[in-house]
């Protein structure tokens, strides 16, 4: 098969008069498709349904603490130990949160902000241009907080390595307004990549000039492989971190919302124990305590991290043939056309896809008027702004697969329409 | 009985020699009773058990949706309506949050503070010197909110009939730097109040200078009486203020936390359309949503107005044993020596007590080196400073009654002793 661009204008017409025939028949389907969220399937969520019933009236955490009464604002030691065990840190390096990593990642923020990231340290907010790095693509709600605090951010550039560590280490040793970056390191939110054991160290090893600067890695697809037997590693970016001379500067973020129930899951964070003594003591100036009865009963039914990758194997059994019908259809109908580029990952909740630039924001909406919903064109940079116009996040996981398959039959489609047209303008 | 003032110094001395040796011997007791803060007792926690397993597998909202996914940030429906029976409002005006109403508070001021209270006010960070007064005594943990914030406290006396309005008319109306005033509406913390009629209307139709005046009106004890025939009754303050022209001036506040499980409960906020709106707005940056699985657990088990109701007559028959034997034990003890003040209150987790000015700080020193932990004396006044170091907060609830009895005997024993003390001074 040809490439797009080695097409005549007239076989382009051709093919394009084609493919409109069929997109219009697509549209008379009245399909209404979200792929729009990284949403678990319906099915995900009766995985662990036995979870709620898992207590047997035995409330009594292992300290001896009735879980339903008020107490504990840092989390419950079972729970600490088995979030110690996902992020791979010592549990006295725990914190154990509500049900919201981003409620969490907020509120760290909000407090370096208000207060600075430690006693002595100045807020945040008295920086007249505070910044921070945005590896992209990257996950639209990280970039939301930020925003939320007037902090500018700036795009870096992700390759299959993660973010361009090059431009980082400039960057941040040559600007101490910068008091940040935002990582997803494993199974990166949209692209997949996971940070290899380079760019960890050289993470770690950063010497900002900013003495408060931040890692916020949200390790929200820690283990969420989508076959158990092919994982990508990653280097424990803490210890990256202590070995670098920085142990105080990254927090740590994960939750059991893609693990249990998203939205009715326990998140936790981890850092360094001066950063947790400080973070603990803001915490419990909005909280008596996060809901224990619901950490209790995570621990209980999880148990430790086997018991956490056993529920992950069941998870993948529904994620995984969605993946693979995502490559399958976008490979059998662009895989040689040139127009079009995607991530195949080995585990988190997406597919990046890029179009020929300027075409991302059409291909959304010719997908929108034919039914299926997809993640705005835009949402994976800082400001919804994509400076190529290129990026589309594909989240796969809500829909059934042959539902999937129609949506990602349509997508390829327009992709084909929208590229031609571009290249006939 | 002689009042105290009415001895002679040699009846005093010859008492307080008692009086001591009694101490001495609570002493060797070697007592550890914690009365420090409102804490349900462990019976408390049984009374609902069931809710944990009233869902039967069904997870649907009544609006279809399946609670254990994502969505839904401001609470599903039949948690609003049940929030909207509690707080007496139209369920399209109350937003459901997670397990905290205290965060919710946090979150609201947070927001005010950096974004200001409407699209287009100036946010609260932006005044030189903003300022809230505090009816005392009040919450400790109201005040530490907007400490936290570097908001101003300004202290406002409370009587029978809640606070003092001559004072807050005045003030409002003179200095536009005064952003607001935190209120427990009904069986006050600690002084167990329920403010008038007259003093909620006059609330309500307050005329600010500052148009971003806000009443942070926590109704935490809103069902909470002791005796189900002897309630108190609270004017609906959001009532008062439409009627006041002033709807958007409140944000009312409650949740499950002593109604079903401490810690582990459901909060919700109502407020005028317009408040409702931009706080979800706002909300959606932090969060994705609320753990709405605790939310469906409650509705179900609840139902509506009156199945809490039926609830709370479980929970006074644990919480008004312990408030007789503190009326009790104080009647006996202290009645007629005029040296101290305590409230008698129909309802709420306190006894607001005064000492003789100069002898709060001391009682709570003597109590605490026999082994009774009473809340630390100034915490019920912002910044900790009680000016006349006069209030005691007593929290009875957590105790078994044998206990308490023990407890409050000390107390009053050691009240005389630091009485007389002063006097001989």
């Amino acid at each position: 098969m040809m490439t797009l661009v080695d097409m005549s204008k007239h076989e382009l017409e051709q093919l394009l008069h084609e493919l409109k025939s069929k997109y219009n028949g697509y549209k008379s389907k009245n399909l209404k498709l979200d792929m729009s969220r990284g949403k678990p399937a319906p099915e995900q969520l009766e995985y662990c349904e036995e979870m709620l019933y898992c207590l047997n009236g035995n409330f009594k955490s292992e300290n001896g603490i009735d879980v339903r009464n008020y107490g504990i604002p840092d989390g419950i030691p079972e729970a600490k130990r088995l979030f110690a065990q996902i992020l791979d840190v010592d549990p006295a390096n725990v914190i154990v949160g509500g049900n919201s990593s981003l409620s969490l990642m907020f509120d760290i923020t909000s407090n370096a902000y208000l207060k600075g990231v430690l006693p002595g340290m100045k807020p945040w907010s008295t920086v007249e241009h505070p910044k921070f790095l945005c590896p992209v693509p990257g996950y639209d709600r990280h970039f939301s907080v930020t925003q939320f605090f007037g902090i500018e951010m700036i795009n870096i550039p992700m390759d299959e390595q993660g973010p361009n560590m090059d431009l980082v280490e400039k960057l941040v040793a040559d600007d101490d307004s910068i008091k940040g970056i935002w990582c997803v390191p494993k199974y990166s939110n949209p692209s997949g990549v996971t940070y290899s054991e380079s760019v960890v160290k050289r993470l770690g090893a950063l010497k900002p000039a900013a003495k408060d600067f931040r890692i916020f890695c949200d390790n929200a697809y820690v283990v969420h492989h989508l076959d158990i037997n092919n994982q990508d590693k990653l280097y424990n970016i803490y210890q990256a971190c202590v070995e670098g001379g920085n142990e105080d500067m990254v927090y740590l973020f994960t939750s059991t919302s893609k693990i249990t129930f998203p939205g009715s899951g326990v998140c936790a964070m981890a850092a360094s124990p001066a950063n947790i003594e400080y973070t603990r003591k803001l915490l419990s100036i909005k909280t008596i305590g996060y809901n224990k009865v619901n950490q209790l009963l995570h621990v209980r039914y999880l148990q430790d991290i086997n018991g956490v990758s056993a529920l992950m194997e069941r998870q993948a059994s529904s994620v995984r043939p969605k993946f693979t019908m995502v490559q399958q259809v976008l490979n059998k109908e662009l895989a040689d056309l040139g127009c079009a580029n995607w991530s195949n990952p080995n585990g988190g909740y997406f597919v990046s896809f890029d179009t020929m630039p300027g075409c991302a924001k059409r291909v959304h909406r010719l997908c929108a008027e034919a039914g299926v919903t997809l993640t705005t064109a835009g949402a994976t940079y800082p400001y919804g702004i994509d400076p190529a116009d290129g990026n589309i996040r594909i989240a796969p996981t809500y829909p059934p697969v042959s539902d999937l398959e129609i949506a990602m039959e349509l997508l390829a489609l327009v992709v084909k329409i929208v590229s031609i047209e571009k290249l006939l303008a």
